[in-house]
């Protein structure tokens, strides 16, 4: 027996036009949700009694497998830098669809670490049948209480999002975030990996996102405009680096899926190797410039771009007064740790893709050819 | 003192209007040449006699990271298909500015391998140093004798492709997957972890690989064809699981630098989780189907595709029936090892955007805002 914890009335619109505003808009709540009963306050830790893994097993983890569909995939890129960062173990990210038909290297010293939102994704749910079939241990980051991931997993961190409607996933996302990043603190802390002044950072850092989701959220007549400057593009670009460009490839899925626009992600540095050819006068070029050791480099990628007429939306700390000559539009997001710098960044994008979609015309919460779960293969 | 082999006449056009479409027809001799002196024919076995790396230290390698940019970063993600499965190490393949920046985890147990035609690629060189610095053992797979990587690295594998002049990398892409597949071959049959009825299988179907390139190069008509029916597209996507996917990526970023089509990869089974959002009426899909063991689930990917109307450019292994009825467009390559295909099912992919650049009217040789040897960051 299992419990859902959901009633129709909160998943209504609640005076919303589309659903997906309202979840963009629910993240400070959902951000909060997932932090609290988390936080060690006194000692300054991240304490998940939900892990059943003892102290002994998560010393002895040599490999941590990653492994997702879609949003939650991006979820997991950012799991890997947090993680390989923190804890020093290397961890390896993959699409569950690939992951399943390769014949993946696992054994009991990997830890699958599966990511879906609903828990029921196809794919997902056979990477983690296959990853304890082979002997390794399985924790998974879900959104949905009694889910079959949820019910197989040996681990499970719940996001506390509340029910997500939009097919295009918002705060489901940003609280996988949260998931990684307590998961990896906690590992961190338990292998001693990190100094305490390291995490003591961090820690606070963290207690401070949801506020400043919400003054993210507080104005969105900027998002709109860069909307407006998009949707007669049938191409648009989002580059980075690092932690950046996972966050660039969410944005570009979020962009693509909702509102049909071809965008993709690159890597800064791979653009002159190929897709640099497809800059042309006018066409945006969204650039995440929020990561301060590799500032410069990708500074020097979104001048390369500018040079052939791009037009530059900037994602940049506050303050930053170095993008203002370059950037066409610059959008400033408050200074956090620039490790959780994603959970910030992404809300900017979600809000754009969102405007994007409406201002087009599309069935924002519904976008053809796209289900909410995908439980086929 | 080093030498540079190649003399300016073999560097001319000989006829072509473009280099890369003499270059596209190199392969045959290229891929000879490349396998030349590397065969045991006594024993079909391969043997590097330039890998200084002792059956000992081959044997103590815990992980190897392949580091490489645009095209050669595609040849490292073959590799890493082709090392898991034959010597079930684990590989990581990162592209070079993002593993340089991001403190990879490294020790003496790692090989890092780095891949450039040119030997001068400046991400993928400081790559190099990084992992020397580390302590790791440095290989490298480069065209060019006595290039900075050829110098630095402790152990080189050279591709024999002659001078490449286009700025679209060709012959030195598939010559990489051959010196990738030896060197996979060669550690496999030291660390014992290969049948020798699997070791000869796959030893005998290298040897025909320059032949088939040779019949597939025969018929550029098709090629032509379907060239005709992409160039009208702003956006084009490229599909398939597994090797397909490594080369769908190579396949797409071909068409990309050249045509200047957006053409995007996927693997197949992540289309669900939102690009199949922008797939409408008649948009090409490139959707590769060579391999058998995810044949069935790519095909599934494929009805969905052709089910919202686009149109479905399937290359396929000969005689393949089922393929018949759901494409387009059939583009039928000689059968090989599967683990082989990518050599022979990139040349088509090759041939359709050399066409459509041609005939789009741009500047194939040297396409737009691209140079040929990323020295610069």
């Amino acid at each position: 027996v299992f419990e859902v914890k959901w009633d129709a009335v909160s998943a209504e619109k609640g005076g919303y036009d589309h659903f997906m505003l309202k979840e963009i808009d629910e993240q400070p709540k959902a951000l909060k949700d997932t932090l609290r009963g988390r936080i060690d306050e006194q000692n300054q830790k991240i304490k998940l009694e939900e892990v059943k893994l003892t102290a002994k097993e998560l010393q002895d983890i040599q490999k941590i497998h990653i492994v997702a569909c879609g949003t939650a995939y991006h979820a997991g890129l950012v799991g890997k830098y947090a993680i390989e960062q923190l804890v020093r173990i290397p961890v390896e990210v993959e699409v569950a669809s690939e992951f399943r038909y390769r014949n993946p290297i696992l054994n009991e010293k990997t830890l699958v670490m599966v990511i879906s939102q609903s828990g029921e994704t196809a794919d997902t749910l056979a990477a983690l049948r296959l990853g304890k079939a082979a002997g390794s241990r399985v924790a998974a980051i879900t959104n949905v209480v009694g889910s079959s991931v949820s019910r197989e997993a040996d681990d499970v961190i719940y996001t506390w999002a509340g029910p997500e409607i939009a097919v295009a996933s918002t705060k489901a996302y940003t609280t996988q975030l949260l998931a990684v990043y307590m998961f990896a603190l906690y590992m961190a802390e338990i292998r001693q990996t990190i100094s305490e002044q390291a995490r003591i950072e961090i820690y606070q850092a963290l207690q401070y996102i949801p506020e400043q989701a919400a003054r993210i959220l507080a104005d969105k007549d900027h998002a709109k405009k860069v909307a407006q400057g998009l949707i007669d593009w049938n191409s648009a670009f989002f580059i980075g680096r690092g932690m950046d460009y996972t966050v660039a490839l969410e944005g570009a899925l979020k962009l693509k899926e909702i509102s049909y626009i071809h965008a993709e992600a690159y890597a800064a540095g791979e653009l002159k190797h190929g897709t640099i050819a497809l800059i042309e006068e006018g066409i945006p070029v969204i650039s995440l410039l929020t990561q301060p050791d590799v500032y410069e480099k990708t500074m020097s990628n979104v001048i390369e771009v500018k040079a052939r007429d791009a037009k530059i939306i900037a994602v940049v700390n506050e303050g930053d007064v170095k993008s203002k000559d370059v950037a066409d539009e610059l959008i400033e997001i408050p200074k956090t740790h620039p490790i959780l710098t994603p959970i910030l960044s992404v809300i900017p994008l979600q809000l754009i893709s969102y405007y994007a979609s409406v201002l087009r015309g599309n069935d924002v919460d519904k976008p053809r050819n796209l289900a909410k779960s995908v439980t086929v293969e």
